[in-house]
């Protein structure tokens, strides 16, 4: 197959993603939804009945160059919400957000895992445990558009909230690396140049590289940031600077993934978090990978989830075990992170809005899903159910708070608090 | 082999390519010519001994990948070569610059297939004419950067050879696109929907299509640009307008490459064209392409050429052609514009500064060479000497521009001298 044959897929799922993306934003959705729904749409050209018709959007060839650019969609996403995070917040907003964290990362993955346990949808305790991860990570963007609405970013139910999405993610990808890290390794067709009883790790020899991927990881990082601060200082908005952003990203998520077993998307964040936060040209870098992301490689990750959902391996129980793990991913957040609020003096309406503010999931937890499924430890029948979470979270949680809100005065609207918002405005 | 395994090549690709660029612009070499270079370190991976190793640059799949890469990187240059280019400063320019390329054209092109011919470096007329067509490739900012350096951007000389340049685009296109469409198209295994009194036409069919390609790409073209200004007067400096751009494009090369038999890089070229000049986010869609060119596509495909050198097919025999070659390659645009220029009313020094402004090729005849070898019609063996070409004229045309200068007052240097040196200090 000719390499520019790739273009004509391209310019369908770049163009129809975007405009799905579009009229999501425009009913109120986040654009991820959009995505997956245009990628279902193309998904269906599958049935028709031309064979050459359908080998220009579904060959084997287009399929495997979908899936690097795919790849490298979810690098990139993760990337840059790296670059995004910025720990100091957590130090400001304190040991409340510490809390509600936690509470709402294990009462979820509890839930999930219980739930995957009881359906046996799951196959041994890592395939559960994993269920029960996927329902850890929060995607706070559609909750801080509402707030910032409502006037009530500010407030300490949105702050906490925020602080709480950056803990999130942090230890949401520690429970991912590990897990990952003692799945083993599948395609065996890949290139391999590492000591078998390395690949094949005992379990302790699994901990070891985890710890030791952290640890050289952060180490490597403290370096690199000392060289790109003089970099940057040198040679302001100037182009070298993302490019070798971008590059460190791709080395990170490689090294974690073939030599740590840890996974890609995590040493893509850390080389995130590392360049990330209070380097100077942070924001010029988001900039640049903001723009790859959203001009070719990320809304292919979003499309291809869409076009390659297939419905085998779904069975009438598994459609049962689907509705609950849909219920605990609502309920598991709203419990977990409402309680822990009560208990850091929350009032109990405070509380109840810490819940419904930390329950929306979006692109995040696709990517674990995505993880998941590639590792082996997820069925690929969970993803309708995922998107059902994506959906009734993000629908529900700016609903139930509006209706919380109802009938106090907004407080006066800040610049941190437009921030997210002109991002939205820019994003459509 | 698992997708994420091109993270590793694209972050070493990346990044020695942007050293090299670095490197050669601080000699005052264009950028191209560090890429190659960089791309020519890492094809010497090839010869370490562990396989495993070589395979995790230049694994089968992993080749495959970066020329998908590679293809996007041309398209993604010749679209925005095309959006640069602006058909208003021709009328500006006059007669004068259409003559000078005209003969600029013609003369390398001729001199160039007899030397084809006379070698028997190429097989059939039409291998010898790709050959000849492949000189006809003008880069011009090597010499706007060494004009401006003069202050000489604005004179008769300066004006006509920016104006030649482009008509030289233009012309070297209709040149590749009616060669390619003669060329049956190769890979068989590529996906066919097309009836095959179509895929292999009569001379006479290849004609009507590709008048039709190019009949139909304007006037649909008419009808996108006016839809474009309607869409960006309505969102100024909005992600849907370069999105959109950039998936005409890809719909275009795809359709010209496939349907058409015109070259892929032609279709992108025309639909930078369209989208292109006057429409008011052009700047806006051309910064995105670039962006999106310079983080990823273009490096990897200078890169690619470089790693991809063999010197197989290469003999004694071929070495006197090849030389023959970079020597007509530099005489033919000397003479060629200079004789025009001569023709057109220039005095004799300013005739032989036309002259020297015109030789310098540089991403244009590389994108050519690579069109003729994957069309079969050029020897892979050619590229050596193509790499010469590019050294030797982008050395030669500031020297000889410099020295022909010397002792003349520069003018003063307005806004228009101007742009492209910034661009050049963004380059960086």
């Amino acid at each position: 197959m000719a390499a520019y044959e790739i273009l004509l897929p391209l310019a369908l799922i770049l163009c129809l993603t975007k405009l799905f993306a579009l009229g999501a934003h425009r009913i109120g959705f986040p654009a991820v939804i959009g995505m997956l729904l245009a990628g279902l749409l193309i998904g269906f050209l599958k049935y028709i009945p031309s064979e050459s018709f359908r080998r220009i959007f579904f060959g084997e060839q287009i399929r495997e160059w979908l899936s690097v650019f795919a790849k490298i969609g979810v690098v990139l996403i993760m990337f840059s919400t790296g670059l995004g995070t910025n720990l100091k917040t957590l130090k400001a907003s304190g040991g409340a957000s510490v809390v509600i964290t936690l509470f709402g990362v294990i009462v979820p993955m509890a839930l999930g895992t219980l739930v995957s346990y009881l359906f046996g949808a799951g196959e041994g305790l890592l395939s559960h445990l994993f269920y029960g991860a996927i329902l850890t990570a929060t995607s706070v963007s559609v909750t801080v558009a509402t707030l910032k609405e409502l006037g009530k970013l500010e407030t300490k139910v949105g702050t906490s909230i925020v602080a709480a999405a950056v803990i999130d993610d942090v230890i949401g990808i520690v429970v991912l690396s590990v897990l990952t890290g003692f799945t083993p390794t599948a395609s065996g067709e890949s290139v391999s140049f590492l000591p078998d009883w390395w690949e094949n790790a005992k379990w302790w020899l699994v901990i070891i590289k985890i710890v030791c991927f952290f640890v050289l990881a952060v180490a490597l990082g403290l370096f690199l940031r000392k060289r790109f601060s003089k970099i940057e200082n040198k040679y302001p908005h100037n182009r070298r600077v993302p490019i070798l952003a971008i590059c460190v990203c791709y080395a990170y998520a490689y090294v974690a993934e073939k030599i740590f077993g840890v996974a890609d998307i995590t040493g893509a964040y850390v080389a995130g978090l590392i360049l990330g936060g209070t380097l100077r040209e942070t924001p010029y870098v988001e900039v640049k990978t903001d723009v790859l992301g959203y001009m070719v490689f990320s809304p292919i990750f979003f499309a291809t989830i869409g076009m390659n959902l297939d419905f085998s391996g779904f069975s009438g129980a598994f459609a049962g075990f689907g509705l609950c793990y849909v219920l605990v991913a609502v309920a598991g957040k709203l419990i977990g992170c409402g309680a822990a609020a009560k208990l850091c003096g929350f009032s109990t309406k405070d509380s109840y809005r810490v819940g419904c503010g930390m329950m929306v999931r979006a692109e995040v937890v696709l990517i674990c899903t995505d993880k998941g499924i590639s590792s082996g430890l997820v069925s690929p029948a969970v993803y309708p159910f995922v998107f059902m979470i994506i959906i009734v979270t993000s629908v529900l949680a700016p609903l139930l708070l509006k209706f919380s809100y109802k009938g106090e005065l907004p407080l006066r609207q800040s610049g941190v608090a437009s921030a997210p918002a002109d991002q939205d405005a820019h994003k459509n």
